[in-house]
């Protein structure tokens, strides 16, 4: 088992170390999501390549969250797992270490390497198998010697479990974040159990990422704290959301939203919207915040800024952003003067510019869990008549 | 005069070549809006120091959108007059037309050098000062050799006039937009006629940009040509829209939106909606096809795909994206495959997510124009007291 | 012919004498729509035989709109024509008749005869042949002796023109409004100028009933006005608008909308925009103010209520409701209470209860205008194969 | 104790011979909000004494849903207990069971005598106190012969109980309904619990009414069911919601809506709507069917039509109505007869006109509770200085 940070930890202290003293500890964001539209991650696949091909467009990204505040530098290895990538996968992992670490030695972040569900899972593979592609992913975090571990986006809490177990195994710390919302999991776990399950398995920090808005994430932590108390386990809490409106989403998160994934813009939050999730997750007790999908550097950054009269200091890039709309007061104009001041935003029900669109989407949703012959993975893109097929069965839902 | 586009240009067409030829010249995005996102420029004052402060940063976005497809590299020199940056004007300028250079240089790109509306003309200072600043711009666009020159973001045709005939003097093709809608300028003139004034002034191609959404730019530059043809004048048209939806936006943009600049989030348009605009720039004549604030290189990647069969080529970018979503073919949910095809992306009425929002919002306008006291140029920040009557003026709209 | 009001006027002051005086006339509201409400017209064919079969129900509404404030009892003899009737047309215009004067001896109200545009006209008949119409339904009326003569809902001018040239051999008043927008009538016609052919023509009031919502109807008028004083012609005002938000028409009005006529609900005003509209419509110098479709008891008397400080009394039907709200000062939840005041209400932005609904609709329109073969009059209904036709052109549009 | 329906019944069925027969019983709409639009009824107070001081307006009423379909006249006496309306409550009640009686003779209905909840139930006044007020009532019903009775418009079982108990000693039918949703009532007893409470306590019909939308009431009454069902006791089940558009309601109901009661007009239900409602209804077993504040006779005909096939008659109202738009295939203009047809009513998603205007509100709701100073029954109207007081408690609200 290697130290716990060993080398790139000098002089920094660990995530434990800073959640134990109550510290605040500020994630990144997503880098799928800005990074497809920056022009270098495909949808559909959202595999990390890039870290190969384009690693001065990763590294600029993760040099932003920094620069916004972020103390982690999460490795850009999601969907990195070998059943995604095939043989590319450790390559890969390693680019996205090196990158995540380079940066990460500029300010006062971690390196976390993570782990997510797998297809493998998906398609009903057993536990040892699906152990093995945890494990192949560990060994590039073992060996780059990352900071920490995070089981991420996991819909089902038996998998994360087992991701868990792996991850352990390393010594490092681990934090374990579930996709769901209140519900809880797919299998019906309620978010309480599922934290419970998910500390005893060994993660030191538990909650949710991904899937839902801010504040449904907050009020599913909030369950899960419950459960932690009830049954007596202690963890930290963490809660990374996504940085899209989500009221109308089923159990199963943003993806059965029919404008998943490239027609989100008008559920963009604003960063007055982070202002309020970071304030309540805060107050919930909530000391790992920060981000995924959608979470753009600004988003960050208004995290920190929220935080910063118990943080008692600003991220770098507040040199760029007067405090609730305060730049406004150079403007030009009288009455764009006039909004340099935080009741006007944080009241401000910002229009959409889209009459013709509604507010809220029926989510779709075929009826299909785990097992179903639909969700098998195919090595194979769908081919033009099983396109078809599913072209006709979508075409009887209107939105 | 110096030949155009001397060292820099050699192998490369230059504008004028590519518009006569017929060809489509893509345009870049937004520098300010993206880069105050990632945390580089702040808003308000709006200033491109980062050319000089994170050149890395400027660069990234550069590349972003010469790998999207754009065909233009703008200085990112935006309100970079001395009146507005003061002694530092100069170096700032110089810095951005090097980055400009160094990534054209990696593609098919210009480097364009623009000049914008100043405050003096505001604060209705005379022709021959307003000229002054320009040309003290130009030196720096000559020194560094561009390839061509645009005066853009100009609300008064009288300004934009005087722009273009400094610019003229530099002897490079001139490109000149204003920025108003379909009402014409603030003066008053109307779209026809402005097109017309620019034209006769020496500039080569006259469109719009910022200000007012795709759809709504093309609508204006319908009626710029309609002039052009009434007048009998030539010039090539362009259009470098926002990427946000302001169908409730006065004469005078988007500014006056309450949401404008923190809250426009549920605004931006989508790559789909991009698809329509370059295909109706494209329909109406328009062969010079760009963006505003609010364009990310995934909409300029959209303008390129959407004219892809014209031009016979994609742009890097799209090495990473599935056109009309064929990348979702890949996708593990059977529905979500079944969002794999242009039909769908282009009938979808994106919800917001926002049911306690508008659709649309009643902008401000106190009814203050060009040499209104309220519009002077001030060196110092807003005092706390000025502030505050206009806090009071504001209380009594309700949005 | 008659001597206006011979009769029936004994003891009231005539139309005309009461706009001179600068009194406000109140009109009363829609009949079609209130009664298919309640279940005695037909929506499609829209003809008043309720005034034979169901005078109760008739004389009812009539009675709620005096009650309401209305100064005039429209007949119900809306497409009542004998080319939409056929024989019974007589029959029941001579009952309409009757009932509305039976309930304007009730009160302070006068017996308005109102003829509409005919099918004849959009199938292209003649001049004598559409007079013929008109002059028809006229026997009716002197023979009943209304009080004025209304030409109402035309969408072309030149037809109304006709329509005000048979009404004035009667010697009565005549009031005439189109039903059209600011972009004026289907031949084109601005509304100024429609203004002032049919004041030309003989009419005494002149304005805008139905297709478009209160305050477009206001903003055609205030055209109609401009027209007037530029011409040097001389003519009371008049509007008798939709009760539902129309912001989303075409020039066709409200019937081109998707929603027309089983889908208006969300669309329908309440009774503070009716006062918003009442105070418009008096500021600009209107006289004549009522409603048309849509309108209800309590929208008419919103009207009255509005403009009671100017007319110095409230209707008999604000016995049963506190101005502003004023009513619920008794109500069981302070909350509920504390909405018992005008600044609530004026500013409340009511929510539609439909987030899955957008909140405009692009209008249906087919390039369909008069004398095309699809708008000839058909004796018969459609057939399945013609429906069926209709349909699958519908299935092109997505709303 | 009176026979039931003794004399009045002649030749037809009573309540509970219908429903054991499994035939549908369609209820009427709600009176106070429509006899308020018509002018009868003051909101505030929502007294019924219309049926004394203008019989003919709540007659029309009665013959209108009777014309529509309704089995069921209901006597207009809501808050006609006499601690609402003093020493005018028997000469009331009296009145509003002579008209019911008169209209229910004309057709297939019966008389329904309803009680409802009590201030002094709020006010904490004793069990016998409250049963004292009902007894009052009671008294009346029998004295009138009413056909059954209905405890409708409680918040609390416990009070719901007391009034069952009260209506059962007449011998009569006693239906009893609550103004709840799903969440249960304000003591927090769920749906399941007080659907068995009632029926023990003597209801042969249990169901909801009022306070929530139609869909809501169906989801209440389904969860009513399964209680009924896991007890083991019998009831038939009774729907009569708002005709409004209610997803963003609390606990409380529409009342805490910031629109109630004088701009609910976006959210009233289309016929549309109530199809759905009324085969929702049918399907989960309801058979008792019909509607409460907001219903207007179209919505209750809206009923018979949808249910004509299992019921295998049409109402008379539906004379003047083409089922699902029928009437429209004699339209003039070729795209409104293209509206002629099922499906497109159906797929409508009916757009508001508002685009200013949200699409959810948050309710008011001041955690005030049965028991209150606040809520206690005040004999005089708020004073000025009580409202201005809840005006500033309103104002720290934005909606």
């Amino acid at each position: 088992m290697a130290p716990t940070g060993a080398k790139s930890g000098q002089g920094k202290k660990g995530l434990l170390e800073r959640l134990d003293a109550g510290e605040v500890v500020i994630g990144d964001g997503g880098f799928v999501f800005a990074l497809e539209k920056r022009g270098y991650v495909k949808a559909g696949p959202w595999t990390p390549e890039a870290a190969v091909e384009n690693p001065e467009a990763v590294r600029q990204l993760h040099r932003e969250f920094l620069r916004a505040g972020a103390n982690v530098m999460q490795t850009f290895t999601f969907y990195a797992s070998d059943d995604k990538l095939e043989n590319r996968g450790q390559k890969v992992n390693e680019a996205a270490c090196d990158i995540a670490r380079e940066v990460a030695n500029e300010g006062d972040a971690l390196v976390a390497g993570g782990v997510s569900q797998t297809p493998s899972y998906l398609s009903c593979k057993s536990q040892s198998e699906v152990k093995g592609i945890f494990r192949k992913q560990l060994d590039v975090f073992i060996k780059k010697n990352v900071d920490f571990l995070i089981a991420e986006y996991f819909e089902h809490v038996e998998e994360a479990v087992w991701a868990v177990e792996v991850l352990k195994e390393s010594g490092k710390p681990v934090a374990a974040t579930l996709c769901i919302g209140t519900e809880g999991d797919l299998s019906g776990v309620p978010p309480g159990e599922c934290a419970v399950r998910l500390a005893k398995a060994g993660a030191s920090v538990v909650g949710v990422n991904c899937h839902f808005d801010p504040m449904t994430c907050v009020a599913t932590v909030k369950l899960m704290k419950e459960g932690l108390v009830a049954a007596n386990v202690k963890a930290h809490l963490m809660t990374q959301p996504l940085a899209y409106h989500t009221p109308d989403c089923g159990k199963q998160g943003f993806i059965d939203l029919p404008e998943f994934p490239f027609a989100l813009e008008p559920r963009i939050v604003s960063r007055w919207d982070i202002h309020k999730y970071a304030r309540a997750a805060y107050d919930l007790g909530v000391r790992y915040i920060g981000g995924c999908c959608g979470f753009e550097p600004y988003h960050t950054r208004a995290i920190a800024e929220e935080l910063a009269p118990e943080r008692r200091f600003l991220p770098p890039g507040s040199e760029k952003h007067g405090s609730w709309g305060s730049g406004l007061d150079m403007h030009t104009k009288p009455w764009v003067r006039a909004r340099a001041r935080r009741d006007y935003w944080e009241n401000l029900k910002p229009a959409s510019g889209r009459p013709y669109c509604p507010s809220m989407s029926k989510p779709d949703a075929w009826g299909v869990t785990k097992g179903h012959a639909e969700l098998m993975q195919q090595k194979e893109a769908t081919t033009e008549q099983q396109l078809k097929e599913l072209f006709s069965k979508q075409s009887f839902k209107s939105h």
